[in-house]
């Protein structure tokens, strides 16, 4: 058993869970890798759906547990947390002795995982580098790629990204994104009881399960703190206007969760029926929802990523994934309510488009898998110019 | 004065100093600039000489202090340090109100500098980006380079690689290293006392001012933690081969200076006369130390940079400098004590080099203070490719 | 201006700042004292209320914020809160330099404030002290005793407490609880707009302003941590067969904040009528709201401290206040929805009780502060036996 | 297996194990508990003499290693420290689920056990409670009293104390102090070799070991932070001009350790050759050491408490011991050359004294073990008066 690498990935948040559980399935059924979970921040707090539970009811020993969150949901508690996670981490990885972190995309949190485990000399592998996006996200992304030893990048420019930006090329591995694998793996037809289920229920007005449907999901965008108040608004108004029923999930926790969460709950003190307000769904029963969705609204990149390979149509808001290579599900609209309304209507008569392998085919996690198994480490990094 | 920039400069270290001085006295007096100033990690200890008493009795009044460093000198506390220095520094950040926060280079605690910053939505500056070394600073530098809003790389090669990293032109600004605007405004004749004075006395044998010697300073390499006692030995033992006299600094609290120091310490005890082990220099002090030397021995970048435009024969040792751009006057060597003898040697034969201007003229500090007031601040970055 | 003493008061939620609030008035107004008023912990947050908008109202100037607040609201998280703000606090007071530190009563995080300040030699001031409950509130307060230097004790019991103890007498005062100086302040009329006023409005139905009402305040009792769903419950359930029309007060920030918190959403959801949620009044409005009602229920200490003074019948539930002197106003009742009920039943069949001046007369503010100004600060402590 | 009581005990620094190395023995073999042994703060570190190389060579697998000693030595940096051992020991906690946590004597990092532990709902155990002395420690100690669910104190006079400060006579244990435990378990007689064993060699002159000798431990003192450096003078111009020779134990890890590490670098460098400086000695060969000298000279409580019970004379400097119960074999000496120098030919003149089972009996261990095992565990406090 020595010989196995240890394998520790890391798990801050629901969009971090949905974005890797195939590579946590296939590092644990591995024969040449030991599986570490560490879950953290808010993957196990209840106001963002304790994604902790799916992860043990998926059937997963969790190896610890760090509660990383400074409360806040601003630009300065969004550097806390940060600082926080690599104390705590820091300390759980001289103690579990990994031979090999992972870290998931571009969250500010996973900017902990990669900066402990960098400086601790123990290799970095990094999942979704070399996309362009808005937000800090776009920042912390490409920041981790610099400090990452194993880059995972999803797309073929996204790889192109990673060597341009001085990575060498031994490193870096085309394997698609972890977060379409589910798509191909499950039964993607939408469960009946979806919008009854006690743990779905959320606050809000139940949506009728046979009737044409919207997915709303608004993140907040941290460069442009103090203006998501007003950006929610425009965006429940447009989704108002629509009058088809809506399923709205929650933010992340980021700087700015806290404007949109205020704009969801003024909205829904007017007790307005149509749209039912969820926390969290388990990734599997997300991928079904928005596969039988009308349109897909907000700034998630699930409608770019996700809603490439499904065919979904979506309507992608604002500047959080400006650069995002996308399919031709995708139409943009800025922050305006005709923007989103008249997108949506076109979307909505279009319909469904074809697949687009963009992202990757649905293998990823076997393939990232095999890599950590075999991969040569070389912790002394070097530009390749 | 409701339209002054605040420019908040964080300076973590001995080396921190040297490196933004200039461009802290160009702040200071810039009638568009307000000066904050804060203090942390080493440069508050009395191990590494404090040289926060430097900075005061150079007439700065600082804003803030911040301990920071975690003790331990291992790659756990490096991390550690680093989380614990972005909590500090986002409340600082978050009371002070910074327009501006300049990050120096690539110690690995500049990290926290440049999260605290950029999370927050506060255009972070960045001295140095763009070279390319070994250690964990090739990392962090190019990172925080992903992080930073405004560049100022030292030279020509190092502001093209930023470009080709995908930062924005008009964001970079080649203004040449302000660690070497010192050496043009200085007496660099070496003061007589300046082995005797009792602030640079330090542990060991006094060293005759009028006799040659050599300067040695040999950090830890953090990438290969666990090696630096016997690396530490092998240039010990070419020092003492070569019989010349020696001024040896300490190293920097970095993961693996507690193997250095214990190198020294074993060394010292076995009362060798010839060396003399000093703490700290004041910048000004270091530089004309270096200047007057028969060469300078280790793996400091002071030989390759200051090296460079002062013409002083320098060996670099190992790979902490490896892929750093150079002048004539470095020759290299592994860690072999007879690759380090033979390189003194043929170093002190030639003597002297012409000055070459690598990497600046010496006018740093002026330029990065005029783009400091002038420069556009934009938040959201974008790749330009 | 030289010899003014520096003092400190850390105002961490709304709790502590309605307990401390005449003592901020009166060292502001003092001649011979400065005010420095750091504002931090869930003092800042939305969710509890963002108490600092209110310290701003009242015209103070906050020195300092600092977020600390782990989320989690589980015992785990209470411990990492308060290591969070011991670090931060250690940085703000080796910047600002205080003379003397305040920090108020027992709730977990005060006692970050008396670490920082006493490991700092600075003298530590403590209000509250000397009294009995339950909770973990009961260790802190008597840990904070035994490292404060000066104590303010409410109540002629709570200073024999503070002596047998083993404190110094001289440094002792009996003040009287700052929390009752705003009911001899103000006009305690009930405001007509209290129940409408959009600043008050939470979540839930509105109170008719001229009907009796109860006031109704439970907060999770931390040793009990994981049956406070069950507790609020029970209190639900008689609040609702009472009858009467309710102000809920949501629960501070501690650890079962949110099993508290997750009662009262189920309970909301279900439609009921009756009970208005609010998270946060100012003290002066509290103190209003209170002096009007018909009962006040639950288990904070307001029943047992103000409800003294202004003779409002008050019924105390389940553990967390066991072993507080109280007057004839209070009755108790144990985690029973039948002995809730009957004691609610009963103290309104009494009605209004005659004030009982246990915990004060309304001047300790004026005491403090002149105590605080003249007092021997003796660094080194000594038991008395 | 399931009902084992999961005993965690947290060890911080030299003086923590040789204080309850005893109960980590019985603990370990005792059938009823599981041990888990937590090692942090200056334990772990090289300049305090690694004491976990001492845990494990005595064969004790260690369960969790935690860095958080925030370095600087200073009043600030040990309420940092005890801050960050806060957030670490509550992620620990969280982790490892014991069923009980045991916390040794005062030093101000063993207060983060103390918090971490009862705010987490863990029953606390405390062992030398109860007694007075000067610096922090005397409030730290009283503090983690009231924290505490079960107490061992060492002496009669001790547990009294704890009783008169309302701690509950059912949870508190007259066991006498673990540190006696290994007087009465190993041969005392000098090792031949304890002068010159490479691990003991230390920095300064070698000692003969068929010669009188003096051994000298002085501590700084946190209340009297400033004064260190000139304490130290005072003691080792007395030792000097004593003449005999000497072994100095390197001071703990304090606000002020600095000054008296100062002190003591400045003495060595004088060329002095009397005085071998230590930092560590194992807890068994410290018991030999002091149980062979002439005279245990400076502020440690082993004078007092292993001195009382080997009969060894002693002279406490100062007042860090100010208050604690003492033997016959104790004389005080203020900070005078003169007044130290004249205790110690005093007590040379004098020599050993009758052994005073003062601080027990050497079987603590035992009993403490006995009651982790069998006593119930009640989470809430109450005072008893």
């Amino acid at each position: 058993m020595a010989d196995l690498r240890n394998v520790c990935i890391v798990i801050g948040s629901r969009a971090n869970y949905a974005r890797i559980k195939s590579v946590v399935a296939a590092v644990h059924r591995h024969p040449g890798l030991r599986l570490q979970l560490v879950v953290g921040a808010s993957a196990l707090l209840h106001r963002f759906g304790e994604v902790i539970r799916q992860i043990e009811a998926d059937g997963y020993s969790v190896t610890a547990r760090v509660y990383s969150v400074v409360e806040g949901e601003n630009p300065t508690t969004m550097a806390k947390s940060t600082g926080m996670a690599i104390l705590e981490l820091a300390t759980l990885f001289e103690n579990l002795k990994p031979d090999i972190v992972v870290t998931v995309a571009d969250r500010f949190e996973t900017m902990a995982t990669a900066i402990a485990a960098s400086y601790m000399n123990i290799p970095l592998a990094h999942t979704q580098g070399g996309e362009v996006t808005g937000s800090i996200d776009e920042s912390v992304r490409h920041a981790i790629t610099k400090l990452a030893h194993l880059h995972f990048p999803a797309s073929e420019k996204a790889k192109e990204r990673i060597l341009r930006m001085g990575e060498d090329p031994s490193t870096v591995f085309l394997t698609g994104c972890p977060s379409l694998d589910l798509l191909i793996d499950i039964d993607l037809s939408l469960p009946e009881d979806i919008f009854t289920r006690p743990e779905y229920r959320g606050v809000g007005n139940l949506t009728a399960a046979d009737a044409p449907y919207l997915v709303v999901v608004q993140h907040p965008v941290t460069t442009e703190y103090g203006r998501g108040l007003e950006q929610v608004r425009t965006t429940l108004e447009a989704v108002t206007r629509m009058g088809m029923q809506a399923v709205w999930l929650w933010p992340n926790v980021d700087a700015g969760s806290d404007e949109i969460a205020k704009g969801l709950r003024i909205f829904r003190e007017k007790g307005k029926d149509s749209i039912q307000f969820v926390i969290n769904y388990s990734p599997e029963d997300y991928a079904r929802l928005i596969n039988s969705c009308a349109c897909l609204v907000g700034n998630s990149s699930s409608g770019i990523r996700e809603g490439a390979f499904l065919g979904v149509p979506a309507v992608n808001v604002g500047t959080r994934q400006q650069g995002r290579e996308r399919g031709l599900n995708v139409v943009d609209a800025d922050y305006s309510t005709e923007a989103i309304l008249s997108a949506i209507e076109r979307q909505i008569e279009h319909g469904r488009y074809e697949s687009n392998p963009l992202y990757g085919d649905g293998r990823a996690g076997e393939r990232i898998a095999q890599v950590l198994e075999s991969a040569e480490l070389v912790i002394q990094k070097k530009m390749t110019y």
